[in-house]
């Protein structure tokens, strides 16, 4: 996967990065126009982002996005519209292994939500530590219940990790998109944000707390805690992707696709 | 059991059915006075409604109750009073096959709680997906420990992953009934109403969020939400019966209960 | 381990330990100044007073400190700093064995916090039942990963039971002691109060409502929901016991803590 990665990265600039040597932070922001789709690519140059960032030192990541009004719209339509299989069982190993990396990754993250994040866009979300959003009219959650799709259990499990079970379930069955005040009252924010700035300076804040602390201890701990969730993904990754998969590939799948994609285009008429 | 079931509903009416055609709505009204008693007959009847609503693609599930201040007092006393062993049996077998039913329906549910909801009464409300009770003096919890019952692991589950454990321990310990105030602080119900009628439209005002919800995926997110719950009964659930019936049987216990029902005939004399 | 127990308690005098006739409540007051450091022998006493209690058909134990500012202030140093390996191993086991005996203790307890109660003096308070803590500038919590400690598994399970995931999440990865209030806010502790006194009544008042619960049920009950918690350090002791040992005899743990004695030598000449 890495020889993939270092020769799709190379020409690309899905992520910029940026240190601030001042304090040691890290911060990865999203910059696949126009709504930052999760494609293979941009998976992996997160992932080799977050692995560089750690190889490097850094004291901890802020993860936010590059464009004005969103984190990131989830997975690209496009690795799922009428995919090749091979080009499929790559995407979705490249979102396990984001995953895996950034869920546990040993030094401090947060994310600087600053517009909408539905889907694949909340899970990186919620595999950081810690999440402040812009208040405005974006919003965060699942929504693939509404579109036909089924929550995968190790996703399922990093949003019951953060808000319990009970807001959990009612937000999967719902398929629900959360404006970001009702996302902070069950726990699915931490904090809100009059705007990007404020955003990253509360993330910047979060992971300044652990200055002091040891870092070895820390990421111990955080494993520690971690573990179980991802030691699941690791042990069914080929059940899931084949789940995935399999799912993709079924012709009414298609076909509903087929009539969203051509309703996007309708409409940009 | 649905042979039983069959035959034994016929002449009943222990379950009043009817269906809202406008939004295809079933409301299931408990209907076995004086107390909605939980006895085998009940327990095949509510499921044998409910498999049938889900044949009949109704599009959510209502479960209220007849009688005016008493959802369900929980299991009938005469199924544990010098019981016969074999309906022993088949009595807690129609309870665990009643819970599977409900917890795991592939359809919305939503309990109007327009009463009394101890014991198997409140494990019904917690099978649904949502919760309205009536505000008034009437309460709903699990008040077994205060007379000397053990709620069975898969009970006790379905309660913590309602409220989270440290409520549900706390609930359990003391075998506490609550309020409908102090039920929805805990959130052991989602909403209170003012009458049954407001408890019935809000539970349909529920039901009605998934109009627009695919129906596949939403009863596979929901399968996949619940299956480990469920799993453990199907494994355990000889164990679990025999557990029940054991400790059913111990002569302390069935003198204690002989005691209890003397003093319910002195009381109404 | 009850063998060296009766040999060292004879003559100390580690727990000051009374029972008031008129409730059948016992008070274990912990009582080795200057900071009820947790060592073998007060973990072994504690643990013997526990089982005294039991035995005696105590209705309920309130544990708190005889000291004026101090619960506990977590392990002594002394037993991690330059130990022999041999005590190293039964001081560790006699920590489980204390939990193991508390936390699935078949009687009410409940902890009158009247101070300090970082780390195992922490995890003391969250094996009761209930925790009252006098508002003070006093602090609750588990410092450990400031101090390059992992805290084990069932320490960390015992702290998720009692707030919940993410809130334990975030206070292991900060090591965050908190103020009373803010334990009250996130159910570290369940209530405030202004002395100990008024600690000591709410916690009677606590254990006064199971005057009436069956104990035998009530004791089913909660090892039913405690059991999976004990299975695990059950389970996993002595692999648990030799992380603990392996870690604290690293020469770089070891050079920290003569580092930190020094530091609390030179201040208090």
């Amino acid at each position: 996967m890495s020889r993939v990665s270092a020769a799709r990265r190379a020409p690309s600039k899905l992520v910029e990065v940026w240190r601030n040597e001042a304090n040691g932070i890290t911060t990865l922001s999203l910059a696949r126009a126009p709504v930052n789709g999760l494609n293979l690519e941009l998976a992996l140059e997160v992932r080799a982002a977050l692995e560089s960032a750690v190889a490097a030192d850094s004291r901890g990541i802020v993860l936010t996005s590059s464009l004005p009004t969103v984190f990131s719209a989830g997975v690209d339509i496009r690795e799922m519209h009428r995919p090749v299989v091979q080009r499929c069982y790559e995407f979705w190993s490249s979102l396990q292994d984001l995953w895996l990396t950034l869920y546990g990754l040993p030094i401090p993250t947060a994310a600087a939500i600053n517009g909408s994040s539905p889907g694949a866009g909340c899970l990186l979300a919620l595999s950081c530590e810690y999440r402040v959003m812009v208040e405005s009219e974006h919003t965060i959650g699942f929504n693939g219940p509404m579109l036909g799709v089924v929550i995968p259990k190790w996703i399922q499990d990093t949003l019951i990790r953060t808000v319990g079970y009970r807001q959990a379930e009612l937000a999967l069955l719902r398929g629900k998109l959360f404006q970001p005040r009702e996302a902070l009252n069950i726990g699915l924010v931490d904090e809100l944000a009059v705007d990007k700035n404020q955003a990253v300076a509360k993330c910047e804040a979060y992971l300044a707390d652990f200055a002091n602390v040891p870092g070895a201890a820390r990421a111990a701990t955080k494993t520690s805690l971690r573990q179980e969730a991802m030691d699941w993904l690791r042990k069914y990754r080929e059940q899931d992707t084949r789940t995935f998969v399999d799912a993709l590939m079924l012709p009414k799948v298609q076909e509903d696709l087929d009539n969203y994609i051509q309703s996007l285009k309708n409409r940009s008429k």
